[in-house]
C-alpha cells in the first residue's frame, strides 16, 4: 500500500473545495445537539443491542452472530437479509463518527472486538460477506443484481475509513483494502474479469473514500469502472442471470426492469432520476465523487442533469424523494402524491450525500439549500424524539384509517416503528447525524464557506493558518446568527456565508458595520473577503417570515394548495392540535400568521397559528351526494408544527399541503 | 321434478312485486336500442369468437374447448382460469335474453350445440366443471374458497333458466337440476354433508332463480343454507384448508382474510360492505332473494343495512363500487379515491342486481335511483361504443402518464381493452343489456310500477287483464316522457311512476290535465290510480337542469370539488375537448351552463359547456416550489361530456370532480 495521502491534498489538486472534517467541528447547538446526543447515548447503544438480538419484541437481526459464525467462533446458520452485514458496517461507521467527536474508550473497545470478528470472518483471498461465506459459498459474484455483495462491501469500506479517521486504527482499513484488492481481481476492464456492477449502488462512493484515505489510484479506477459499465448493452444483469440459469434471489426485482437499478442506460446518458431512490442518489453521489477526482466533465454534466431533474421535478417540499412504494422509487416528472409517497428516510440521506458532493465541485446554494431542506425535514422526521423509533416512509399526508384499510397506503405508518428486520434507515440516520459536523463548512484555499447555521466551533486550516470559527445561533427558530473569528494573527481570507434561497432580505454586519450583500453575493454565498482579526464578529440576519409555498402547477396533488415554511422548516397540521378531518381546512389568501416558540413542545419548536376556515357541515345529513348545496365556512384557529416533529404525540391525521381560499 | 310453478305465483304469495319479464317488453328507445343492438349484433358474436379462440391478438379463452375435452369429444389439457366455464355460461345466458326479445334460429342452433356439449361434459353423478373433470378430478369440493366450483355452477344455472324461459327448451335446465341435485348431496345441514359455501358468491341468487322456475323448495333451502353458513365459526375456509394440508390455489387470497369473501361474520351480523365488491353484491342479491321468498325479516334487515352502507358511504357518484384495486374491494366509509378507484363494471352490474331485488321487496325510489345511476354511468362506461372493447376498471380521474408509471394506478387503463384472459366484465355487460327490459316495470296485483324511462312497449297482465304500456321519450336527454295506456276494456289500476331523486319539479298530466304529484307520491313513486281507458296519455316532465353535485365532506378526494349531473347522467371533462392538465380547471360558483344535443358526437349526447377558469402559469418558470406567488386565473370555455362515453375518442386525461371556485 502506498503512503496515505491526505484527502485535502488529493482534492485540492483538482481545484475542489473540501469539507471541514467533523473531527474539527464541535457542535454546540440548541437545535442539533439534542439529536447528536441521542445518537450517541441512545441510538448507537440501542442499535448495538439490536445487532445482538437483545431488543425484546423486535425482529432478530443476527448480524453480529452471522459474523461470529463466518469467523468460526460459533456454529449456526446465516439468518437475515442477504445484506444483513451492512447493518454492522453502518453501525461501525456511526461509531467512528461519534468517536471522532466524543472519545469513548468502552465504545471503542466494543468496536475493536467487532472488528476482530470481522477480520476473522474474512476469507483467505480477502473475500468478506457472511451470507455467501456461510450459506452459499459456491454462488459468490453470480448475482450482483439481487445479492448486495458489492453494496455490503461498500458499507464496510465506509466504516473502515470512518473508524480509521477517528481512531487511527488500521485493522478494519487493512481488511477492506484486502477485500477490495480481491474484488479488483474479479471485476475490471481486463480480459477474463467480470464486467459487472452492483444491483444496489454504494461501493462507488465508498471506493472514492478509500482512494482518498489511501491514495491508491486503483480504488478510484475500480469505482469509475463500476460507474462506466452500468447500463451498457448487453446488460450485465441479463448476462449473469442467463449464466445462473435465470434463477433470481428476489423475484420481485424481475418485474422492475433495468431502470429500477439505474441500469437502463449508460450513466452519462441518463437525464432523469429513475428507479429505487436510495440506489439512485448513492449512484449519483459516486458519480460526483469520480467526476471530482478525475475531472470528468461529461460525468459531471450527467450529475447536474440528474440533480436538476430531481430538484425541479421529482422532490417533495420536505426534500423527500421516491413517489412510489412499489420499488421505493421515482416515478415521473411532477408525480408527487402526498398520501402514497414513499420518501424513504435513507433516500433523503442519500440526497444529502449527493448535494454535499455537488456543492464541493460546483459551489452554489442550490445544493446547500436542498441539503438543509433534507436535514431539517425529511431526514429528521425519520427518527422519533426519543431516538428509539424510525420512519422509513415519510408521507406528506396521513389518514390513519386509510393506511390501515386501503392497501395502496399500507406502507405508510402512522407511528414510527421500533426496529425493522431490514434495518436500513435507523443506522443511516445515526451515521448522518454523528457526522453532521462535516456538512457545515468547506474550505477552498483562502475561502471558507459556511453552508449550515449550526452553533459550535470549527478549527480550520486556511493556507496553513489556524482559525477558529464560532457560531452562536438559535437557528432555525431565530433569524440571527453570530459568527466569531478567533485567530492568533490577522489573516486575509474570504468568509463565504450561504444566503438561503428561502430568505429575501438577509443582512450582514461585521463588527456592527453593515455590508451590502448584493455586492458580494456569488452563487448564493455572501463572500466577505478581508483581513480578519481576532474576535471579529459577523452578524447575519436571515429574516424568517412564514412563507406560503406553492407547488409547480403540474404537481396535481397540490393544485390550489399551499404549504407553510419558515426558515428551512416545513410545517404541517396534526390532528392532535386541530381535530380530525384536516382535509377540510381552508387557508384564506391573506391569513396572518403568529409564530411562537414553545419550549415544552416537542423538544422546543416554533409553532405557527392562524385563523383558517372549515365548512360547517352540521346540517349535511347522511347523503353521500347532494346537489346545489352551499356549505358555509366558519373561522377556526389552526396550529402548525414543524413537519419533522409530527407523530411524536397522539397518533392521528397529518397534512403538509392545505387548501387555499382564493379571496 | 315437481310441476313448474310460475314465478309470479311464487312471489305473489309473499306479497311481493314481480318484475315484468324482458320477454314482454319491447324496447324501442333512442338511447338504449343502439346498445342492445350492439350486444345482439356485435358483442354476442364477438364473444362467441372469443370463447372459440378466434380473436386475433387476444389471449385465448379455450372455454368451449375445455367443455369439448371434458365431453370426450376431443383430447387436450384444460386451459384458462379455474372459473373459465363461467364465460360460456354468461354467454349462454346473454343469448337466452337476446333470443327472448329477438328470435334468431341460427344463434339458437349454435347455443343448442353448446348445450349438447355441456350436457355431454356432465359426469354420471351430475357433477359439471371442466377444470376438475379434466385436470384435478380428485380435488373436487376441496377448495371452495379459491376454486369457483359453486360460482361456475351458479352461472350455469342462470344460463339454463334464461335459456329455458326464452326457448322453452329444458335440456340445460335438466342438466343444472341434476347438477344441483348432486351438489345437494354434498352440502347441507345433514350429518356427513359439508358445511361449506362458495368463495365467490353467485349460486345463492341462481338457486332462487332455479327454485322460481321449477318450484323445487330444496333449491331455495340450499341457497339459504349457503347464506346461513357463511361467516360462522369455526370458519369453513379454514377447516377445508387444513383438510387439504393448507395448499391453496391462489396464494394471494391467503393474505386477504375472511372479509375479502364476506365470510368474516354471519351474514345477518354484517353491517358494512366488505371485501371483493362483485362477490359482495352477488351475495347481497342472493340474500335479498332468499329474504323475499322466505319472508326472513332478519335477513332483509341485513340487506337494508348493507344497502345503506354502500349507498351512503361507499359508492362513487357513477354508482361504481370498490375503492381499491388490491382485492377489487371495498375499503371503508368515505374512502372513494377517484384516480385509484377500481369500480369494476361487474360490481356496478351486481349493484343493479341488488337494487332490483330490493326494489321488489321494499318499493322505493332509493333503489331504482341507484339502479338507474349504475345503468347510465358505470355499467355503460364498461363498453366501448363499438361494442368491442371493455373497461373492467372505471376510474373517475385519469392521468395517463400516472397509469403507466405509478404502479398504484397500473390497474387503470386509459383505453378499453379488447378481451381479457379473465373475461368477467364483457359477458356480464352483455347479459345485463340483453335483459334490460326486465328492469323497467314491476307489477304488484293492481299496481304497475315504472322504474325506468325507456321507450318501447310492455305487455302486462294486471289481475288477468292484458294492458299495453307504451313509452315515448328522448330520455335521458329530454325531460319529457309520454306514456300511453292501451287496453281493450277500461280497467282500474294504479300506474306508479318513479319520480327520480335528482328531479325537483316533476310534472304529470293525464290526458292534458295536471295532477299534483305531492298528493299521490308514495316512496318516491307517483301513484295514479284510476279507471284507465284505451289511449289514455300520461305526460311526465322531469326537468333536467345541470346539477352541481357535492360529495359528503368526509369524502376527502372531493372536498372543494363539484361534479355535474343532468338527469341521471354524470358528466366528465376529457382532454380531447379541454386540453391537458384538467386538474387546473376551476368552476366558478355561479357558472351558467349551456346544454346542447350533439347528434354526431359519441352516438348522440347532450354536452354541457360553461366558462370556467384556469391558472395562467406562463411566467411560473422551472421552480418546483415558490413562495408567495399569485397565479392569475383566466376564463376558459370547458366542455363536459357524459361520463359513460369517455375514452371513445383520442385517449387522454379525464376528470369527473372539478374544483370549485368559491365566489
Amino acid at each position: 500500500m502506498k503512503q496515505r495521502k491526505d484527502s485535502k491534498e488529493l482534492s485540492q489538486k483538482n481545484g475542489l473545495m473540501i469539507p471541514v472534517s467533523h473531527k474539527n467541528v464541535n457542535i454546540n447547538d440548541g437545535f442539533w445537539t439534542q439529536y447528536i446526543d441521542l445518537v450517541r447515548n441512545v441510538v448507537i447503544p440501542y442499535q448495538w443491542d439490536a445487532l445482538n438480538d437483545r431488543i425484546p419484541g423486535a425482529e432478530p437481526s443476527h448480524a453480529i452472530e452471522n459474523f461470529r459464525i463466518a469467523a468460526g467462533e460459533t456454529e449456526g446458520e446465516f439468518y437475515g437479509c442477504v445484506f444483513q452485514d451492512s447493518d454492522v458496517a453502518k453501525w461501525l461507521e456511526a461509531v467512528g463518527y461519534s468517536l471522532a467527536a466524543h472519545p469513548d474508550s468502552e465504545l471503542e473497545r466494543t468496536a475493536d472486538e467487532v472488528i476482530d470478528i470481522i477480520a476473522k470472518a474474512q476469507q483467505e483471498n480477502g473475500y468478506l460477506n457472511t451470507y455467501f461465506t456461510i450459506k452459499e459459498p459456491d454462488k459468490k459474484w453470480t448475482n450482483l443484481r439481487d445479492c448486495h455483495e458489492l453494496y455490503c462491501a461498500g458499507h464496510m469500506i465506509e466504516a473502515a475509513v470512518a473508524y480509521y479517521k477517528a481512531t487511527g486504527k488500521r485493522k478494519l482499513l487493512d481488511v477492506v483494502c484486502r477485500f477490495v484488492d480481491h474484488i479488483e481481481t474479479v471485476f475490471g476492464p481486463e480480459t477474463g474479469k467480470k464486467k459487472g456492477y452492483p444491483g444496489h449502488e454504494e461501493i462507488e462512493l465508498a471506493l472514492v473514500k478509500l482512494y482518498r484515505v489511501t491514495g491508491e489510484e486503483k480504488y478510484l479506477r475500480l469505482s469509475k469502472f463500476f460507474i462506466d459499465e452500468r447500463g451498457r448493452k448487453p446488460y450485465y444483469f441479463e448476462i449473469e442471470a442467463e449464466a445462473r440459469g435465470n434463477k433470481n434471489f428476489y423475484n420481485m426485482w424481475d418485474k422492475m426492469g433495468p431502470s429500477y437499478f439505474q441500469a437502463h442506460l449508460p450513466v452519462r446518458e441518463q437525464a432523469t432520476a429513475e428507479g429505487h431512490a436510495v440506489r439512485a442518489v448513492y449512484l449519483y453521489s459516486g458519480m460526483a465523487d469520480v467526476a471530482a477526482e478525475t475531472g470528468d466533465k461529461e460525468l459531471l454534466e450527467a450529475c447536474k442533469k440528474l440533480w436538476d431533474n430531481i430538484i425541479s421535478k421529482r422532490m417533495y417540499i420536505t426534500a423527500g424523494i421516491g413517489s412510489m412504494s412499489i420499488g421505493e422509487a421515482f416515478t415521473f416528472d411532477y408525480d408527487l402524491p402526498n398520501d402514497t409517497a414513499y420518501a424513504e428516510t435513507c433516500a433523503a440521506i442519500g440526497l444529502v450525500f449527493f448535494a454535499h458532493r455537488m456543492l464541493q465541485i460546483d459551489i452554489n446554494n442550490c445544493y446547500s439549500d436542498v441539503m438543509e431542506r433534507a436535514l431539517y425535514n425529511s431526514v429528521l422526521s425519520g427518527m422519533s424524539q426519543d431516538g428509539k423509533r424510525f420512519f422509513y416512509v415519510n408521507p406528506l399526508e396521513v389518514w390513519p384509517e386509510a393506511c390501515e384499510k386501503n392497501k395502496i397506503k399500507e406502507h405508510v405508518k402512522v407511528t414510527r416503528q421500533p426496529w425493522f428486520g431490514c434495518a436500513c434507515c435507523p443506522p443511516n440516520v445515526a451515521r448522518l447525524l454523528a457526522s453532521l459536523g462535516q456538512y457545515i463548512y468547506s474550505i477552498n484555499k483562502d475561502e471558507l464557506y459556511t453552508h449550515l447555521y449550526i452553533g459550535g466551533e470549527a478549527e480550520v486550516d486556511i493556507l496553513g493558518h489556524k482559525v477558529i470559527i464560532k457560531q452562536e445561533t438559535q437557528y432555525p427558530w431565530d433569524e440571527k446568527v453570530v459568527i466569531k473569528v478567533l485567530t492568533a494573527q490577522e489573516k486575509e481570507f474570504a468568509l463565504a456565508l450561504r444566503i438561503p434561497g428561502w430568505c429575501n432580505n438577509a443582512k450582514i454586519s461585521v463588527n456592527g458595520e453593515g455590508i451590502n450583500i448584493d455586492d458580494i453575493k456569488v452563487n448564493g454565498y455572501a463572500k466577505i473577503k478581508r483581513n480578519w482579526k481576532n474576535e471579529d464578529v459577523i452578524e447575519l440576519v436571515l429574516p424568517m417570515p412564514v412563507l406560503r409555498i406553492k407547488a409547480h402547477p403540474n404537481v396535481r396533488e397540490n393544485i390550489g394548495k399551499v404549504a407553510l415554511q419558515r426558515g428551512p422548516i416545513v410545517y404541517c397540521l396534526e390532528e392532535v392540535d386541530n381535530g380530525a378531518n384536516l382535509h377540510d381546512i381552508l387557508l384564506p389568501k391573506n391569513s396572518e400568521f403568529r409564530v411562537d416558540f414553545e419550549s415544552e413542545l416537542l423538544g422546543g419548536v416554533c409553532v405557527i397559528t392562524t385563523v383558517a376556515e372549515r365548512g360547517n357541515y352540521i346540517t349535511w345529513g347522511n347523503e353521500l351526494y347532494k346537489p346545489d348545496v352551499n356549505v358555509e365556512s366558519e373561522p377556526v384557529t389552526v396550529k402548525f408544527i414543524p413537519y419533522y416533529a409530527w407523530a411524536n404525540r397522539t397518533p392521528g391525521e397529518m397534512v403538509v399541503w392545505v387548501r387555499e381560499k382564493k379571496f
